[in-house]
């Protein structure tokens, strides 16, 4: 493959170990909702997003006097400030703040993808300049999804797909990773009508159960944002990526 | 769902965890190479099979004048009688014989998927039987894809796409398991050429690679057999089912 860099698919933070080497690039999907809701804070002006992976971490920096979102299986802890509906991230209340956060899997994601080179955060909604920047950083990439409590999840793994195809458009990059065809494929299947593909996918039904379906349309839309979130030294900064016109 | 039995598809072994329960079936898939070869076996006379997980076991049985078969990355070990091709399970070496064997991904699932209530050895060879089989157990079924070295792998997910088709054909089976719903969308994608969706497969090239793709073709061969092996009390087992006609 001469130089050229290889793009993985990793469909589940339980096999993580397999695909992560110190010279990659990461970049974590966690659209239902995880990464779309720290897309959107960003939007809205949050200053940085410090993610914890367990509630007694969340617990002590709200102790500290911390803004703290905070959920688990899709409902806000009830010490917490909000929880992980994207719409909580509100330009009134995230604007120049930092915030804490942690997710039933989004926020485990991250730290565990950070002993690699660097980690962004990937959504639809900055789906553009996300790729760009991976590609900008010509290294290899693994797309990590985060999945549901380590199974598999349709949601993300279209993202990962749709991430795929972009970056394979760029011909310095190729893969030989059979997760990755697959979620170019599953993508190419979805990608001309998402919102009715994505009826199918067990997380829409738990939300659509526990009432908090209404994010579904709003974290399916795509390129709403150049900002791509990067995790470094902790938190979540984010930088503003040119879109390119390729 | 009423009465009606889940079936769900467990991508790699490194999450079998999130899906086992005690009185669900399991169907193991590694259609390149190890459960294709066992199959053949069977189709060859194979009285029965003794799985074992690691080197030292299958050395101990040979010691004891076994027939070994046991490879490793898809190399015949040193010390075994034959490897994993289903080329080498011919009716001369195997018909009435008991055959220990180890392979580097597929019998590990065997025996993982022991605890739960019962398991079927699966390969497209005897596709319609197996799944005839696993219809009439009428119980939640999981389909566990040995993958490779705990990754996904395309060709067994595709193969339990064919499986969960052909068992949601009948209308007391039901899935909400996002992964059988992508193995079921990538199993429509391919099903029209099965042979040069395969090439894509990161196994496809592995097998390339070491010399070994002569059996591609066959081990994607639908109902050779009516043969289904049974994993029970440490050994494999063939039992003949009736194929329905539906």
């Amino acid at each position: 493959m001469d130089n050229k860099k290889k793009i993985e698919v990793c469909f589940t933070p339980a096999v993580f170990n397999c695909f992560s080497h110190p010279d990659a690039i990461v970049i974590v999907v966690d659209v239902l909702r995880a990464t779309s809701a720290i897309c959107n804070a960003f939007m809205n002006g949050v200053s940085n997003i410090i993610p914890v992976e367990t509630i007694e971490e969340a617990l002590e920096y709200k102790s500290k006097g911390y803004l703290v979102a905070a959920e688990r299986d899709g409902f806000v802890l009830d010490f917490a400030d909000f929880g992980n509906s994207p719409f909580n991230f509100t330009r009134e209340r995230v604007e120049g703040k930092t915030i804490v956060y942690s997710t039933t899997n989004g926020t485990q994601a991250i730290k565990m993808a950070s002993e690699c080179h660097q980690v962004a955060v990937g959504a639809y909604l900055n789906l553009t300049a996300l790729s760009d920047w991976a590609i900008n950083k010509n290294r290899d990439i693994i797309i990590l999804c985060a999945g549901w409590k380590n199974r598999f999840s349709l949601e993300d793994s279209l993202l990962a797909g749709a991430i795929t195809e972009k970056i394979l458009g760029h011909n310095n990059f190729y893969t030989m990773c059979d997760s990755a065809i697959a979620a170019l494929d599953l993508w190419s299947v979805a990608k001309t009508d998402l919102l009715s593909y994505i009826e199918k996918a067990a997380q829409r039904s738990r939300l659509r159960t526990n009432g908090l379906d209404d994010v579904i349309e709003y974290c399916h839309s795509i390129d709403l944002t150049s900002i791509v979130p990067i995790y470094s030294d902790k938190i979540l900064l984010g930088i503003t990526e040119s879109i390119s016109t390729c």
